[in-house]
């Protein structure tokens, strides 16, 4: 009984640490390094390359150690076993953080008042306006469009969702499907965009749908704040509306490649704020334990929590 | 009947407008003008001069137009009027904006991020707290420190309040008084002051009370923020504390002498956040709204909301 790890891009030794000591009675196998293929029942993924899971005769199951599982189901060579992914109301919590903070930084316009810091301008220009004047549209209302959704509200933000279902929540108005995206983008100030990555949302966040975004909101351009993933962008197309000002701000935490270039210009246009992947970092010690319960589970004959439709894509 | 306009600091005109508009019956009289005094029966006031509302024998009330009143309370010419003060659900929201962004950008080391990206550096240094980790404690929970507790607990953060009464709030613990000061420091990572200017609060923020602060907090030093009053605070010992490294960050709204002065060194300290008096700005027509429905129960009869007490200050 062995259980893989598959992991590039992050440390791997303290995955492998991890995992040594909360299943002590299991081998633990890493990519790169030699091991027999017919003992490993479990494997546990984050970027793994492409085909590597193929080949193991006895694989149970296949967990992501993120939100995301593009970076599975993208792979051609995926064996047909269950695949889960982590749903942690940590990792929630960190994204509404993220949301929540940079949909503040907008309204507040904290970047405004720091440049004026740095020119020791003392300037109470009352050109405040209120988080009900804002109006937030999120893509995505899944467990963590949900919860930013919530939060949002608390905070006094005019928040509408936008989803395949269109489901409403306490005070958020849902829009659903594609025939219900533009009157959504209409009435949206700051776009938050938090949609799983399949086939149907590659590319969505392109510059048509940007131009559909509100142009009489109280910031005098609309927002785009992308805490999904780097393939849902369209980046060339985000550069071009922001140098012609009809994009205000881009917050971007994903990018088509990761780490960013150096020589891209997200890092130094005006209108970027950039962060490498951190929006909603988990604890890797619950994502540990959190692998350890469903390897339990299926021990125990139950079935997989937050287990993957594959035709879905989430 | 006459109302008087007393404010220095902030646009007048806009006021008179404002008031003539929302009060079409009455006379609007403005310091520096002629007027007769007699004719005065209300006053609304921001930072008036000190003396200019005494010899106004028909004086039957004072507005502040600001949550705080200690511009009014420390004229020692301010006469035996009723004196109430603006309780706007507005400001108090933006207030609350204000402490949560500043304790979310503290917490995901947002100028440490800003910084990077300057650079272009992409570190995912996995160093990422969760707001649960984070001990925030408010001085001052009346209706801006509770509302701001309730919305910090939304998001996560460990809260706790110090007031003169030390009520619990849902999930928020009092300390009440001067006795439980330093177990509520000891505990407080990042402290936020929403205190109002009385005799007994100026000058609390100073270097003893931050040397109470928490030590072994997980942003490696513990944080000030100040949106109540600048009297609160010693300037001097908070720049020294800066200095040695015992606090790591202040981020200030208001100060001892406003505008800050343009050699002041909280402008260019790297552990300082300046921003000009802005924390919450209410809607001035909102503000407007308020004074007149106040001018509206007295005519009727009816008591004064928001009356303010001298003797306690606030």
């Amino acid at each position: 009984m062995t259980l893989l790890v598959a992991i590039t891009g992050w440390q791997v030794e303290p995955w492998i640490d991890r995992f040594r000591r909360l299943l002590p009675e299991r081998g633990i196998a890493v990519l790169g390094e030699p091991f027999d293929r017919r003992a490993v029942d479990y494997a546990v993924a984050w970027k793994h390359p492409p085909g590597s899971l193929a080949g193991l005769p006895n694989l149970g199951a296949v967990f992501s150690l993120g939100a995301g599982v593009d970076h599975l189901l993208s792979d051609p060579k995926l064996p047909d076993v269950p695949i889960a992914r982590v749903v942690d109301s940590d990792l929630t919590n960190r994204m509404s953080e993220y949301v929540v903070m940079h949909c503040l930084m907008l309204l507040r316009q904290q970047r405004r008042y720091a440049d004026r810091q740095a020119k020791r301008l003392w300037l109470d220009d009352k050109d405040q306006r209120a988080a009900a004047d804002l109006r937030i549209g999120i893509m995505g209302m899944g467990v963590l469009g949900k919860d930013a959704a919530a939060k949002l509200r608390v905070m006094g933000f005019d928040v509408a969702g936008w989803s395949r279902s269109g489901a409403d929540l306490d005070g958020v108005v849902g829009y659903a499907g594609a025939e219900n995206l533009p009157a959504f983008l209409a009435r949206t100030d700051v776009l938050v965009v938090l949609l799983p990555l399949t086939p149907e949302t590659r590319g969505i966040v392109n510059g048509a749908l940007l131009d559909g975004l509100a142009r009489d909101g109280v910031l005098g351009g609309p927002a785009l704040i992308n805490a999904g993933r780097g393939g849902l962008q369209v980046e060339e197309e985000i550069l071009d509306r922001l140098d012609r000002g009809s994009l205000k701000h881009a917050v971007l935490d994903v990018f088509n490649a990761e780490p960013l270039a150096a020589d891209s210009r997200f890092w130094t246009h005006p209108g970027v704020t950039v962060t490498p992947h951190n929006a909603a970092m988990s604890d890797p010690d619950a994502i540990g334990r959190l692998v350890v319960r469903q390897i339990r589970r299926l021990e125990q004959g139950l079935p997989l929590e937050n287990a993957v439709d594959p035709r879905r894509g989430y």
